[in-house]
């Protein structure tokens, strides 16, 4: 995943055109999609910092989560109550992250999720983390940009199984 | 604050009136003021919990620093800014959490931060974290309260020092 | 709790009875009793500290369940066999914390755990974190205090119930 | 990096050697050395385990954080010390996971770190998550394996730099 695949559907090339359209607007607090792509905002507090100074490499992750999660509940996908009713929960297989930038204490991300494969027991999803630009028009600046493969399992046994029809269905009705 | 000054029986003046009257309204992405007192959304993610199935306990005070920061931001006080131009910060020294319902996953949490005292030193503030009800009407729930007192110290050398007058004129000027 | 309850049995006032026996010697990952209070070692690694340079606040917490699950295993206590087996779990209904100094990258401190309340369905902890001193003979220096509170719950339902009598006989019976 | 690379010095195929000779024996605190590869245990507590009743998938990134910690405190490169005196610190530039089985609370990691390359401004380490055997002989199941790269960096500019030659020496100096 690179930098412009976010808005990829603009035909000039990348972040110009997902700085240009955030739909969020001049709202922090905005979720949905921006350009094409779902974001979610993510404020960078104490408690994702380290005494670099910057946010910890593994708090990406929960960024990360955080995003999946709210793009998973824009599609009326709710993780627990998949769980008391399917028996079953999305576990990370495999992921990758690429640290670009740093961000510090008090720093707005916005954090996408887009999934370019939906399988029948796994899916993979691209997801990056921009620092939203402090003034409207500037582009926003990738941070780190990442991959993350989640299978869905048993959740007494953790065995794959596959992912139940109601939610296939809302994962392949809603493509990014 | 206690647990049973939250819900709208009380005819007291006040925080039962903060029962009554979310101002967040249906948006569980709102903040700013939610009856009288300051309170900020936290929607409870895989991170927050623990294999109790239920947040494990010092999360909870990561969600009382998140409210606080947007309650001194509310009031224009920027922390890292301070740091980079003030030399100071604020440190906790002391805080006391009373739990009395768990929060789960997907959870949609209102936390509230109203400072009680503000010194030249230090500030108290009483916080707590309410269960956002699933329909309108409905009183929160109160998961768990608490008290934290923080004092502003030297950011080289950690010692105790005089909130900087400009942050003492914002968190008097706009008292909960 | 007050700094000099650990090693309390010691005529001479607290804190240098403490250091001059701490029972883990050279070793810094040793656990163990810690002259008659338990502690068990922590190092500070990056994901604990945040961008001022010292350990979060709410990650005391996270010693301190640290130290109170190693001091229940040294009593036999191994809490996901026992709910497992037994249906129940601690779960925390209060704490108080006191910060007295900060904590920085690398330090190793000593957490202690010591039952001041064992009751039918909940037990009072109170807990330290010292820092261990760089040269032997030195004592090691108190940089939090706290109280811990820890109710007995049915895992599903999450209603408080008597603690296990099994449990219950190997916290009476090792008294700190 | 596979799971059986750790103590891939050893003619016979893998795991079997490092399950075999774990040099930490039967004290689960004890680090240094296992087989040929360096690893550092880590109890899974309440803290690192979420709502599944696992592990939660960032977390590895702790631990791995805190085996590479000590892997360099081992060579005797000090972090802390290192940014007061050098000025710089490592900050990781990449990362790759793979999630293979789950860990649960209470459960007993051995977390390696092995370095594949060392440049002149970054190194690349191969890190596994291991479940240690509850009985002597059994070899240790592959949790979680992964990559991590990371860079030089000046502390104030965060932007890259040259590892300090008294950091390289102890790094090349002893080759895992």
């Amino acid at each position: 995943m690179s930098a412009h695949s976010v808005g990829a559907t603009d035909p000039a090339p990348g972040r110009s055109q997902a700085g240009s359209a955030p739909s969020g607007g001049s709202d922090p607090r905005s979720g949905g999609a921006w350009g094409s792509t779902f974001s979610w905002p993510v404020r960078v507090y104490w408690e994702d910092t380290d005494a670099g100074g910057i946010v910890f490499y593994a708090n990406y992750l929960k960024f990360f989560e955080r995003a999946r999660t709210e793009w998973l509940r824009e599609r009326g996908v709710h993780q627990r109550a998949l769980r008391d009713e399917a028996g079953g929960m999305f576990v990370v297989s495999d992921c990758r992250l690429r640290y670009l930038r740093s961000a510090r204490l008090d720093d707005l991300l916005l954090v996408t999720a887009q999934a370019t494969e939906v399988g029948k027991a796994s899916l993979t999803i691209v997801q990056s983390a921009l620092l939203k630009p402090q003034q409207e028009g500037e582009p926003p600046v990738l941070l780190c940009e990442g991959e993350v493969r989640a299978g869905w399992v048993d959740a007494q046994t953790l065995r794959p199984a596959r992912i139940p029809a109601s939610v296939l269905q809302r994962l392949q009705a809603a493509p990014d």
